[in-house]
């Protein structure tokens, strides 16, 4: 059997009920690229959910869903404004840069939630050819701190960027976590509140693989199909894709994978808290736990359960939980570390 | 039931010993981003194949393994050289240019394949920085036009690509239909008569999707997996790349299943080429037909079965078999055809 | 002294006049970047040649301006349908494919002109997310061939471009020469027939350095601004390249400058074609003359007289002619022309 | 009569004897794009100065020297560390990240200068694919702060870069001003303190156009030209260029420019300390003042003098003295300055 952990929620597999969905696909021939009933039918359920007048494509990984969606609403010239923790800035190897042309204008935050009282500051050079002009702001939703805006925190920063001729980006590789935790649908926390283009992840919440990119303002889209295409995301065999947004959506798989793993995470917080020298240092909104470790356990600790350090000079770790974390991970991490932390 | 047709080998679904190999690395938790036992045994089997020496990568699509590739052994400033019918020089909507930089210096060829004499007259401008530098041959094997080089002529392309101070690159997106056409193995058409890069396909051949860039020459992936995240090609859960390759090759999936799709094809060229206004324009070495049918009957024929024109003025159409064509199908097909060149 | 010869248009020196404006512009502070007196000056006229509604910026180099020209109308999946000679598909490095992402349909033509019928066989694919959509007809006037469209012939290729929605875009380094041909101003063959975008040469034709990007469509020049700076081609000084422009334009200086031009490489092309072996190969439009021959006396002609071989296969050199060609250069080089073949 | 300023020491025009060097270079024909005796000359002058191993290549402008000598020592998956304050950073509207595509890391600093110290922490993630690779760090001498690396602070860096696999790149827009503030010579602070590349500026300290992109690390420049080509920056009357850099370097013209600069930038800085509510916040090392003044008077200040604004929410301005600021334009500024602050 394999080791179990808290990496990341992309090492847990893919949920039941969506590979069986895939085995159903596996029908006979269909039209490739996207040409089928299964992409018909999804793209549907995603409509239905982000509204009738939102653009929505499927492409294959969360890093594919950011970058194609940025090109598609800037020009080289254009500065992207995000967190200094994004994924786009950090995790994605430049891909954003080398693909867009653009700069990453990054912001330093405490808990990975841009305001637009940060932001403000940030708004100068504007129609000063010698310097790149903004045109997006990027945030993750939940953040990569495990943090969650609440809407009107959106709302505010949509504001922001459409009153200064910019666009709001937002990573969704955790958007379910982040809905559970406010207890709303996708809608609300996108189109509602006026974000403009949303990549919108599945994989880490219990699918195999494949991401949506969702044009909430739907003119955006125009020439997406060929951005999708020219970024190397466009699949062929789609229908293997789309099939598992199927139940995913329509049996609102979404719901129970990302309340599980949110629990999972506050529950696993809970249980470390309580020990010495463990202090956890973002309020657990999502999947995630950070906390300060003492430096001497990290590699014992991580002999028995997969786990990344998140900042080394802080000592500093993450802790992920998935739609498959069971409570027995979390009681037995508790006790490796609570007898790591007597021991060592 | 879906609509059978001939429309391309990645209408077809996925093979069932492979759909099984998904199902059963669907269990627990495993590292992601390729450091799990499913992709260490991938690679393995890989590196059977095309030599201890080689360096393999998995990635996601057809596309992205021919960009990220080309983009490994490339300068922005460098030309590739390829048939002006290359998948990158026509079915990758500009990603090769785009990622690369590199102008692609198309040749025209009756048959899809390359040959040093065409070649000679491209290399000039050598050393002259307003001229971009030739510095890969790209050939497609088997090629778009369903022709299969035989291995003294891709050695021949090396030998000249070599001495040329140029790379010889591979689209193998059909590598199988042209293997078991020749007879071999896939070494003794890549590594062992000079191949450096090539695109290792499966999902045309019965997987759902997954590719390899396999460096034959390993130096040149020194810095591959950069490039490779940077392309967007670095998928989460990459076990599930990585178990469809473990039967396709130890089980030697992809032999029958190339096998079959080539006979198919051979059967269905031999069927139409007895009809009355049927022309087959190319030799039929792997599993695509191409052929010259009355403009007329094209539109009422694609009702009943999936194809695609290849070329509107010449009234030039192609038909694609995969592993999963049935006899039925051909016999369908041409039956449908004889009627409608009768009565239309 | 130096030696002298027909290797280009642009080994030739700068007009007395124009080098006159340089000295008169070096007077004290003014601000950089092109806010000054010179540049207001140097516009005004442009936009009197071109339009009032012209958009006109200045560049540094030819290439800088065909390539920041066809960025400002292009995305990174478009096409640039040219002629296989265009200076943009041979002689710019790649620059365009590097810095615009588009692929270049280049098209073999006999004398270097386009014409729509040769184009409607390339509008394939439109709307077909796999192909790059055709987006920019790019001419050369006059052509790389020392050919000259006339009027008629432009208006055609914009009509062709416009109905189907692409641009015209004009590399322009040798317009004057062009025009001088067709005995007509400049907006004749741009503005009035058609052309979007145009590169407005002058440094071929008697100034130092410096270039004009003008947008006959002005709409077109929204964001220019960031594109010529983020395309290396804002120079900070740039009264200098302003201040050659006003006795070019105010004093006409184009005109006798290309008008000598023209004048010897017809003479040339006269006394050259009475020589027995030596076969000129297109039409003398404009300041080029392309002649066939022998191989054996391309060197030591080489060695009194700068040249280039155009086409070593055919034994092709092409010679160009400069305002500052001499009568006496043409016939000495006729006489040593005329020695060798009797000699070697 | 041109008003006169502090806005930028591209402000200033040519110096005279530079212009006489462009004049002289005006005779007959020369073969373009730098196979000419002037351009032989400047490449061997600037040898003597940066070593006998060097290799030298005059490109147009300062952001094409820094972007092409970036992209000749980095790859898009490749980070490039920098001042917040860089040129490439700020002023260059993203040309950095367009064209070699990769990510610009940038860190604040309280006078333009980067230490090992502050670069130590950002050397994660090497090795991980999802990182960009540190391989890049860049300064400016002098710095836009004003401030100038003494050599063994250079030295200390280089011996970072080299020790961490990471290049050190010099963006020398101002490197005369530097030079001539440490009485040294422009080996001493590049070529003997390890820089690898260099962006050596010409524009800023009386030349009309041109810099140089200097490979002190001479392998690195194996295939520059190509890269010089492909970003715009070759010029065809290049003679023109190197002209102006024979008297720069061979009749020292740099040196008394800088000083001369230098001295005014001292002069203008002891003056206005002297006035209440002035502060100067960087120490004057180059040609640069950095102050922070009453708001209220920089606008009717700016109407008698050019200047820019550094900083607004600080009121911080910028002034730049030049090789032909005058004494009396130090003396008429202070006057102005003083019956402001009196007034206003």
């Amino acid at each position: 059997m394999n080791k179990r952990g808290f990496a990341s929620d992309n090492n847990a597999g893919i949920h039941p009920d969506i590979l069986d969905a895939i085995l159903m696909a596996n029908d006979g021939h269909v039209i490739a690229y996207g040409d089928d009933a299964y992409t018909i039918k999804a793209k549907e359920l995603l409509k239905q959910h982000f509204g009738e007048d939102s653009e929505v494509f499927l492409v294959l990984t969360g890093t594919g869903a950011n970058v194609s969606g940025l090109s598609a609403i800037t020009d080289s010239y254009h500065g992207i404004i995000c967190p200094e923790t994004a994924h786009i800035a950090v995790d994605e190897c430049g891909a954003p840069e080398k693909f867009t042309g653009c700069k990453l204008i990054t912001v330093p935050t405490t808990d990975g939630k841009l305001t637009p009282s940060i932001l403000t500051g940030l708004l100068h050079g504007i129609g000063f050819e010698h310097h790149v002009q903004p045109r997006v702001i990027s945030i993750s939703q939940a953040t990569e701190m495990g943090t969650v805006y609440k809407s009107p925190e959106i709302k505010q920063l949509a504001s922001f960027a459409h009153s200064n001729n910019m666009f709001l980006h937002m990573d969704g590789a955790r958007i379910a976590n982040a809905a559970v935790n406010l207890n709303c649908g996708f809608k609300e926390i996108t189109k509602d509140v006026g974000v403009d283009v949303l990549s919108f992840g599945g994989t880490k919440n219990g699918m195999l693989f494949g991401e949506a990119v969702i044009f909430l303002t739907p003119d955006l889209a125009e020439n997406f199909k060929y951005i999708r295409k020219q970024s190397m995301q466009l699949v062929s065999k789609m229908r293997f894709i789309s099939a598992q947004y199927i139940p995913y959506l329509e049996k609102e798989i979404w719901k129970p994978n990302a309340q599980h793993a949110n629990r999972m995470a506050k529950l696993l917080s809970e249980k470390v808290s309580l020990l010495p020298e463990v202090k956890i240092t973002q309020p657990v909104e999502a999947n995630g736990v950070f906390a300060i470790i003492p430096e001497r356990i990290i590699r014992p600790l991580r002999e028995k359960y997969f786990f990344y350090t998140w900042n080394e000079e802080r000592s500093e770790v993450r802790w992920m939980t998935s739609f498959d974390t069971r409570e027995e991970d979390i009681i037995g991490f508790t006790d490796t570390l609570k007898n790591l932390l007597r021991n060592q």
